[in-house]
């Protein structure tokens, strides 16, 4: 049986407050773009993180995050960002990211993300109705 | 006569980058939304900053900033900011803008711009491609 | 009577994240660094804001910024970022900040803050522990 | 035979502008506070980034970045970032970078940096003046 899962794009402007002096995309702000993409995608699948915190009492947190920076991008561009998740824990989400431009890769990463109680910051499962919308990867 | 001149809008999406410990959005970031709009309507008018100054030899930068900050916007919240010229002069623009969550007013401010040489930083007539497309306010 | 009262300085390193694409520091960051000086100039009168807002339940909210930008700063330059009251209201304070560059002023400010309760961002009265502390300017 | 090479350490502040809603240092900061320890142990040891650029033609910038982030800090906290090389190449660097809370390991990562061409973005041997500054770690 064929799996195919398009990956989920978000497009992001590059502006100044994204720049540095060098010309190009400060690469700490990689880490923002792949952030928003992954809000988007949530919101796509139906969870807005305010509410999530507001109704579940839990937030994700950012554990590990591992970016390759390939080419630099600069002011105006437009990046495509992409978010495919790897790997689906209890209570832990690893989710791989790329920014393209075009046909471009222009960096790429992989971000590992925890379920937390918003309060005492302590793991917790995730929501069933975030992880039911969650796609499931084909095995190997 | 009826001079009838909408403001521009652009819509801005908080993501956690965006806010701070008191959980609302910090500050300084408004700026960048004020910026974001502000070069999404020169776009609109057909100048993108990068080829201005790949072309022209100019740049915008800002020289003023002015914002009252009169609620606290949140994460996930969309705000439309607006942009119109205040008052336009030979190579400066001062720009009114403000951030509005539905029909509630959340910043204000005022920006001035001068167009400079990229290299030098000198004052430069702003490009008469750009002064012909901004929109003429009427006599006060 | 002569009052002197030396503002209260705090320096400040400009760093790769501080820069834009036009080579210069980007003006939205003055403001973080106008607010890392208020910050310490509070902690010299011995007020940190965590604690601040653990004991009093209030916290500082920043209401109005004016800044001009007068010259560039750049890569590795170091700044002297001052502190003075303008105006010490009973909920407010306006303070006047500046930014140099050895003799050279490079970016100056108004910035009015106000306290507020730390849940609903009602105003508060400042804590006399505060007010007190605060050196009185000379009737003018 | 012993070796001793005590890790570079700078200590860095957490300002408002670092945090995010939930009430802890924003993940991505924790680059710029890398980064600041890096420039600060490269003009240790006599090199200043703009002036590499201005004499030398050649600038470093960031090709990989991974970190793992273990506890979360808080507005007001001073974190020490550490510096050690792990690798020096001809055209490379890669970079232990750590953030202690007093005895706590808050964040760890792993940086590599590349020389290149100031305007070209090619790939550059390393300066020897900075090379040969760099302590050499004893082998494995």
């Amino acid at each position: 049986m064929t799996h195919t899962s398009p990956d989920f794009r978000w497009p992001v402007r590059v502006y100044w407050e994204d720049t540095d002096a060098g010309g190009i995309v400060f690469y700490a702000n990689y880490l923002k773009y792949f952030e928003r993409a992954r809000t988007e995608w949530l919101r796509s699948l139906g969870h807005a993180q305010e509410a999530m915190r507001a109704n579940d009492g839990v937030m994700f947190i950012v554990t590990d995050t591992s970016v390759r920076y390939r080419r630099p991008a600069r002011l105006d561009d437009v990046l495509d960002v992409t978010v495919r998740v790897q790997h689906a824990g209890r209570a832990q989400l690893t989710v791989a990211q790329q920014a393209w431009r075009g046909t471009e890769l222009v960096a790429e990463g992989s971000i590992r993300i925890g379920c937390v109680d918003a309060g005492t910051y302590r793991p917790q499962r995730i929501p069933m109705s975030i992880t039911r919308s969650i796609p499931q990867s084909p095995p190997g």
